[in-house]
């Protein structure tokens, strides 16, 4: 199954992405619908930051029954941290969708992203939904990415076709990110849609199972978002008939491999980020001791300049690797960093270093290390930390 | 009491920092050595990590008598990941300490800070134990700060002077730290000599008790190193009284107050640093849950990269409290930076950013965090994540 970085029509599904003026940033799109012409399968996953924007709260309330009509997100504020008036907002702002698409209140979800703290403005944002709902079309999935983006420097989009239950279903979604990238869903906003016939229960098992491999397989800077959520939706359209067995596991492996690609072109696309790192850990005990360590290699600050700098350090890899609970043992690991080992029983490999360093200046290397004490395995996306990190942090509040 | 950030004399040792040739760059001091005239109460504390440098294992061997008579310690090499070859040369170097010294070598202790992987020259080694011997002296404790710093830009020394059991006691420490910075001990080698008499035991728990306000309550990048190690020796030459009580009380105070000492300079001087946060976080239901919060906050790249911009970013920070496991009502919280009170209840208060901001531009301030919801405070000091951080780290082979 091929999955293209490019959006795709996905029947019963129409897309806007226009500007509200809810950034400060003139004539920049900020505000994202998705919408289907009835109530579709939905299902959804959230932050499980115990501060949870008011945003997150509504729409986790409306996924709980299964079936949305409609999806609205903006950039430029996340309505997060803004009390009982940004509730409020919330509640008002799903509201104003309906009122244009004519739909129910309750069917439509509402996401955020930007600056914690503040609210937007309400009226420039009903003006926004209104040529939101004007300019719907089956073509406007790239608009919609366009506008939930952040620091994102480009939209990301993903799309895949396969046979399935005797019928064609695409399998689209678009993505943003750039800070707060870490675990458990990070800022990140996610939106898969698919014409696939498919009961609310089986999207969100299946929804589930694809956010563990992707979304939650990627950190930035190992910062969790207060507003993440991936939103799946299912039109039917397609025709198919109802999923089941091999052809269940099939749409569960394409909608991962969606998810995965946006994920991928987050960690690709993270803030200052020079570099895209797989850290595969395999040997280990078990799967929890290998995650472990890769998410604290994946989040070390020493280990991430160094990627920056093409340095295959060798101490600060195998230094975060000690540092977590899971069971390790120096004498008997074996490192490689792009392709190259460069330590073995113990010990570092001098003369190998420089094909590493070589090596580490591809956009894209793996850090693959093996503890050689078992068959747990786990493989963890990060970036390189760079001075454009810093710039862009420094200076840009979220 | 009060600590001076500055070398004393302790009655029973004598100090020696020379340049053995280890580092890199000619003439840098990189040999320190402390030396008792006879085997004096000993106690330490070591790194968690699951990888530990051969002069940890072998110094952590040692002290567990309670007894040592000197502790040499290196930089430009951590002797860390070498295999049996770096054990051996880990005993070794105690042997030629001991050797000039004419002590036992069981009572010599290693450390090591510096690039992990690589071993030192043992020739070169060997010539520089020579003449730190031949320069011990009572006033080289500035000396020997020196020859253990790597990324340090400053040497730290610390020192105090009590009453205590009948006898004026001095109690004076050196430490250096710069990366791999963080909770449970980082690369940082500490080290506190006092002319007090202390049975070992209570040494240890006196050094404990210290250390989990002082070292263990730091972070830079939340890196946690191969090497860290905290070694405190008692001469008994002040001929005080046995500590008991209010006494043994006091002698815990003021070594945590000269260990404190330290730890601040430590993280005053980390790797890139222009801010000393100290993050406090009261209100929580209990101490473990403040510490959590503390810990994630003080770690947070996007926090530390908004202290470096002087960004008062109330997201960020309570971003990062909600992300631990910790209990946390965002509509209760009330958040101070740099004394300004700019959240509470569940909002922003937006028109106190800019005096917050303002005050951020201070070399140091506090960021208060109250959850009122119960009587758990922790505080940890942590640094900023400035363009220098980067620059160090991505040219420097740790």
């Amino acid at each position: 199954m091929e999955v293209r970085n490019e959006p795709a029509r996905v029947r019963g599904f129409r897309f806007a992405g226009v500007s509200a003026g809810l950034k400060t940033v003139a004539g920049t799109k900020d505000l994202g619908l998705i919408a289907a012409g009835l109530p579709v399968s939905a299902a959804a996953v959230f932050t499980s930051n115990r501060v949870k924007a008011a945003p997150v709260v509504v729409a986790s309330e409306r996924v709980r029954r299964g079936r949305l009509q409609a999806v609205i997100a903006n950039s430029g504020s996340a309505n997060c941290f803004t009390g009982k008036p940004g509730l409020r907002l919330a509640l008002d702002s799903c509201a104003a969708v309906a009122a244009e698409l004519e739909c129910e209140a309750a069917a439509v979800a509402p996401c955020s992203t930007g600056v914690i703290g503040h609210r937007y403005d309400f009226e420039k944002y009903r003006a926004g939904v209104k040529q939101a709902v004007s300019l719907l079309s089956e073509d406007g999935l790239e608009e919609f990415a366009r506008a939930i983006m952040t620091t994102d420097t480009r939209p990301k989009t993903a799309s895949t076709v396969l046979r399935l239950g005797g019928a064609e279903v695409t399998i689209a979604g678009a993505a943003k990110g750039a800070g707060m990238i870490s675990p458990h869903m990070a800022t990140l906003l996610g939106f898969i849609v698919t014409d696939a016939a498919v009961a609310p229960a089986i999207l969100r098992s299946a929804l589930r199972e694809a956010t563990s491999t992707s979304f939650n397989a990627i950190t930035v800077d190992g910062d969790m978002s207060t507003n993440d959520t991936l939103l799946a939706m299912a039109s039917g359209a397609a025709g198919n008939r109802p999923l089941a067995g091999r052809e269940r596991t099939m749409f569960v492996e394409a909608l991962s491999a969606v998810a995965s690609s946006l994920a991928r072109q987050l960690v690709y696309d993270g803030e200052g980020a020079t570099k895209l790192v797989a850290i595969r850990v395999k040997g280990a005990r078990n799967r929890a001791d290998a995650e472990r360590i890769a998410r604290q290699v994946a989040n070390s600050p020493l280990v991430k300049t160094a990627f920056f700098g093409c340095d295959p350090n060798v101490g600060r890899i195998i230094a975060a690797a000690g540092a977590t609970s899971a069971t390790l043992d120096p004498d008997r690991l074996e490192l490689r960093v792009a392709g190259v080992r460069i330590a073995s029983r113990g010990m570092l490999l001098v003369e190998a270093l420089e094909a590493a360093r070589e090596r580490m200046r591809e956009r894209e290397f793996p850090v693959e290390l093996n503890l050689k004490l078992g068959a747990g395995e786990a493989t963890i996306l990060t970036s390189d930390l760079s001075f454009d990190y810093v710039k862009i942090n420094a200076e840009y509040t979220t």
